[in-house]
């Protein structure tokens, strides 16, 4: 693999995923990974551009951005791009009216949408909300549609909170896929309108934006078809595996936020 | 299409679904499907072999019988092929522990099995039973095995109860293959060998048998993959646009159970 000058070399804008790259989730809020917090600092007091890129659809922006500035966190609701308020810029565009099978968390990004009479159906990452009534209820409101309709806010497959392994929302999705036989379109990573949506927003061209990410699918791979380099943290969901994926192949793996940070300062944007 | 005389030439057994052929399932047991109990005394007068296939997998054998017995139909319980004791005895073979993720009301099926320290799971129609803890401790132990092995009773997308129609053990087993990037390993229709050993127990070669099924892809499709022919009945989950359907055509459509026994004993074993 080439030097990392060579793999750094004219990155001018960061694009940050959050679980898994800032801090676990879990209960009591979660925990910091080790040196995030001092990390993100330093890249924020540099001359690259830094923005966040995240799949969280269980709280809204404004509660995931309280709990992150309790943890330590220099963020802002402005820098981060997140799945939820992507979606309710569509269903207006689209006039669509959702059946919402969601977090009570995220409910408040929906306030100024329609849900009478749904002709859609929206899918994010509900957690215990995600019983067999709700699925049946969302899968009968599709099946009674001509045209069923399924916005999925990412297809993650899962991630890891301090207690362990945990099912996203992407297993749900396929659920209602195969019962309804239809395809749910994304809002959210690995989706590329939604990777160019936080590079405009960052202001900054894909071939100088490097993404930050546990995921070797919906982050690094993601971003890397959209013509970003991308680099895979060995925190979070990280799996050893990941190093040899059969068709990703990240431009750098590192041991946490802290190392790609340290990497960054000394030779993006050369 | 040919003549129903040369459509059900050489019949000489016939394999009956159960849900949405003989009954629809539903509150306080559910209700029989008109003309069907006579349809079904009418069959088994008669010359023909008659064997029931189903994927029933919320009631153990002895639950199922005594529930269709109550309704009026004469069946009994060696006349039933399902899938919990196929699995059973799968198992037993291959000297698996499961993680059983089923209901409670066919948990009697694995009194013989051992469950300690599980090295693989089982996933049947587990109906409220499909809670979002129950299904992540089901992750949990596929992503804790080295290989980890999934049996799926059945693969059915959906049922039709007398409240409407309800979701089946397939969308759950997509979803854990979706999670864990494995695949499951059926056990049920419409998998060759639960037909084989369906006409193994009717000692009818598959081109003397029939299947009658309200499912085109689980009955009818999957039966005549086997070598047999298939009738769809035009109850229980059937739609219109079945008959339509882009790669599978049933022998013969029919409006309900009683039409396919007209037919079958007017013009079958001739």
């Amino acid at each position: 693999m080439a030097a990392w000058g060579e793999r750094l070399a004219g990155v001018r804008g960061v694009l940050l995923d959050i679980s898994g790259v800032l801090y676990d989730g879990g209960e009591g809020g979660g925990a910091p990974i080790v040196g995030s917090v001092e990390a993100l600092a330093r890249l924020k007091r540099s001359q690259l551009k830094v923005r966040f890129c995240t799949n969280e659809s269980q709280k809204s922006r404004g509660d995931l951005v309280g709990m992150l500035r309790r943890l330590g966190f220099d963020i802002s609701e402005g820098e981060v791009t997140a799945p939820a308020p992507a979606t309710c810029l569509i269903l207006k565009e689209r006039g669509l009216r959702p059946h919402l099978l969601i977090h009570d968390g995220v409910r408040s990004e929906f306030d100024q949408i329609d849900t009478s009479n749904p002709n859609c159906v929206v899918i994010a990452d509900a957690g215990e909300g995600f019983s067999y009534q709700n699925m049946n209820k969302a899968f009968q409101v599709l099946m009674e549609l001509e045209n069923p309709v399924l916005f999925s806010l990412g297809k993650g497959r899962y991630y890891k909170e301090t207690s362990g392994l945990m099912l996203d929302v992407g297993p749900y999705t396929k659920a209602l896929e195969y019962a309804c036989g239809i395809e749910a379109e994304v809002v959210g990573k690995p989706s590329p309108e939604f990777f160019k949506s936080a590079l405009r927003e960052m202001r900054v061209e894909a071939h100088q934006a490097i993404m930050i990410g546990d995921d070797i699918v919906g982050d690094v791979s993601g971003a890397q078809r959209c013509g970003m380099r991308a680099l895979q943290v060995r925190t979070g969901k990280f799996r050893p595996s990941d190093e040899h994926h059969p068709e990703v192949k990240a431009d750098g793996y590192v041991d946490n936020l802290a190392e790609a940070v340290d990497l960054l300062l000394q030779h993006a944007d050369k």
